[in-house]
């Protein structure tokens, strides 16, 4: 496939950042831009399967994100298309009122480009995606057509979600910057919940100055959502981009499954760390053993719990319409005691609280995003172990593309901050970011 | 006992607001007030058992609470007396820090009178604490000994505690004003919890007036407290008195068990409704069906989870110095899966948005705080089943002494309002108290 956009005088795989700079040069570029993206999204489409709906034309709006195309995960609400949730029992369903977070979008002037293929309610059964990189690969999951989407070079904006590892890891899979920010600085309202102590709404996009924008854009409170809040710290300014930290403090977290990383996960780690010191970082191991003891089996305990209340009826009513993995979750959830529920949220805030004075020294911490590349196959979206103890905190984390594992599939790094500092975070991955200098490019399909 | 405050021209029963008007014009009056206080307090003793301990001496400072005495109820901490927490594990223990909202009344200039007798942990196991007005009748709980110090004219403000009836059952059977602002509304750290999703700090006083003043000041964001945020409404000059709604439109809430009420309970309901529909207020009757139906099995069930994760060691460590009530709340919590624990929790927030709409078109809702008068004994402290349903829905909740019942003791009504309309339930309170026009003294100890 030729890159369509290549005509249109744009770069291929061009950001939020460097779009919006374009569009005020020549603002006549934005329909021509919008239109190139949905040729390539339909082009695309036959291999890569990342959208459940692609509407036929764009409409502009004005706004600061005006001309920008935003790919939406399928279980988050649109009142002008289908939101399926990936399951069979919503093929045809189209809501009442758009998510919160649409309608935001909206005001904001982004285009709505269309829905984004999700596992069945952001679990474990994946949909048809491919990884843009290998087709032979999985594109991770649970927010597989948004993560493949923006590594397309199709969108430069995508919304996922994560309940356990749904951005980071298909972020790190497709070779492309995913943010988890902080619980609740997105509202969730219209969000198809999975688990609300542990959902997360999040973006996909190729830089970190784009999501840290969006977030800038996004971050709100809401009434609705008793979590949310403005965040502290963006400048008004942050659609031209934030300061990298100055010389950041950087704790090294490795957790003791460490060593079943693939060996060219580790190494590229290893020289992320080197380049960042060489650079000038301050960068310290720090050891989080309870953390690491502590977090799977309670953040899967609250997961299980919650999710059986949410999917009991369902699973019952559509036997041949919910997969087994649903199935599977709500016995799961079924067989937990209330006591073991409540242990494991009271485990979440002492870890919170311990998190938030040994984070203290540092700006972020370095670690991992997955254990390497993308498993090949599509039935596994792989494991959300070096994912799950920053959802369970619910603290920012964002990974960035660092290279190439021994399959040509990407690999990631992940930074990870302290709770609603999510400013410093993205200012701390901007800095690594400009270090690495690394751009895996756009695949071709 | 005759009323040593007599000699100093402050009136017996005098309250906060009143207090205040006299000290400002005779600061000197405050600290003979302050003696008299505990004078009383010791000598009622011997009969009234409301306190866990008293000091020596009261200490003023300056601030708008200057030289007004509150009892604290001994599950809230206090860095310079004992804390019990009702219970004989507890009891040399002096906590380390005082609770939030008792560092906020020192800074306000209150002085801290004492610690009142509180039921083992807030739960069922009483007191030796007796009805001021009947020593063979129970004061009623979980803030047994808050409610009987106010009602005996001990102090004019107390601070209790309600996770299910604990504040408004033992001020409507003393004969006192007892006030559950909406959930949060008081920060709780430092009060011993109980069941942490339905915890509430709340005031005991003789008027109107003088909870909605301490209320105003009390109220607070905390972040210790993900549920503090300061209440709207409340004027600069809440210490001059609030002004009373004007005409006021009251929803009769009367739930199913209506016709267990006593007789003159019921009787005193219908000669209020009467007198305040002649002072032109508009009243209907509102059914609030699922409420009725659901409430007192929801919170039953989320009480005793939460409350067994918090004291299942306890009971196991001090299996001879734990009540049976206490054992027995530990079991029942032990047995609730997460699924049912979770659909009460999902219940509580379906029926809160539920109440919203309800409540929209009255200013209050008029309801009894109790089946009647204290019970006889010591060993039962009341039913609580006209209280579950408000603190469960966590909106605000203030019982009035309104009468007496057959065995001469107080009878009360109990008015609620919309979440976070704490304000406007409090004046129209205030307009049912001033309709009313019921004082029941103090009674003779």
């Amino acid at each position: 496939m030729t890159d369509p956009t290549a005509q249109s005088g744009l770069r291929a795989g061009a950001g939020v950042l460097e779009l919006l700079r374009e569009f005020r040069h020549d603002p006549a570029l934005a329909d021509e831009y919008a239109a190139t993206c949905l040729e390539k999204a339909n082009a695309a489409e036959t291999r890569l399967k990342a959208f459940e709906y692609l509407p036929r034309e764009m409409a502009r709006r004005p706004g600061p994100l005006s001309g920008i195309p935003v790919a939406i995960k399928d279980i988050i609400a649109t009142s002008d298309m289908p939101t399926t949730n990936g399951s069979p029992i919503y093929r045809n369903h189209v809501p009442e009122h758009d998510a919160w977070v649409v309608e935001r979008l909206r005001n904001l002037g982004a285009t709505i480009f269309g829905k984004t293929v999700s596992t069945e309610f952001a679990w474990r059964h994946p949909g048809p995606t491919t990884n843009p990189w290998n087709p032979a690969h999985t594109p991770g999951g649970s927010s597989s057509g948004s993560a493949a989407a923006v590594a397309a070079g199709i969108v430069p904006l995508a919304l996922g979600t994560q309940t356990l590892g749904s951005v980071i890891r298909p972020a790190a899979f497709n070779g492309v910057v995913g943010l988890k920010p902080s619980f609740g600085a997105i509202p969730r309202t219209g969000v198809h919940p999975l688990s609300p102590s542990l959902d997360h709404v999040g973006l996909f996009a190729r830089r970190v100055d784009d999501v840290a924008f969006a977030l800038s854009l996004l971050a709100a409170s809401s009434d609705s959502d008793p979590h949310g809040r403005p965040l502290p710290g963006f400048q008004e300014d942050a659609g031209h981009g934030m300061p990298p930290l100055d010389k950041p403090r950087f704790g090294i977290v490795r957790f003791e499954k460490w060593s079943k990383a693939e060996p060219e996960q580790q190494q590229l780690f290893e020289a992320a760390i080197a380049k960042s010191r060489k650079a000038g970082a301050i960068l310290e191991e720090l050891e989080l053993n309870d953390l690491d003891q502590a977090n799977w089996k309670a953040i899967n305990t609250i997961l299980a719990s919650e999710a059986a209340l949410i999917f009991e009826g369902l699973v019952e009513r559509f036997p041949d319409r919910t997969s087994d993995h649903l199935k599977s979750l709500v016995q799961t959830g079924k067989a937990h005691s209330a006591l073991e529920y409540l242990a494991a949220k009271a485990l979440q805030e002492t870890q919170r609280s311990a998190f938030a004075t040994e984070i203290s020294g540092f700006d972020a911490i370095l670690t991992l995003p997955a254990f390497g590349e993308a498993p090949e196959g599509l039935s596994f979206t792989g494991n959300a172990e070096f994912c799950a103890p920053w959802t369970l905190l619910g603290v920012p984390a964002l990974t960035l593309p660092a290279g190439f594992g021994k399959r040509g599939l990407p690999l990631g790094l992940q930074i990870v901050g302290a709770y609603r500092q999510d400013e410093r975070t993205l200012r701390a991955a901007k800095w690594i970011e400009s270090v690495l200098e690394f751009d895996p490019g756009i695949p071709c399909l």
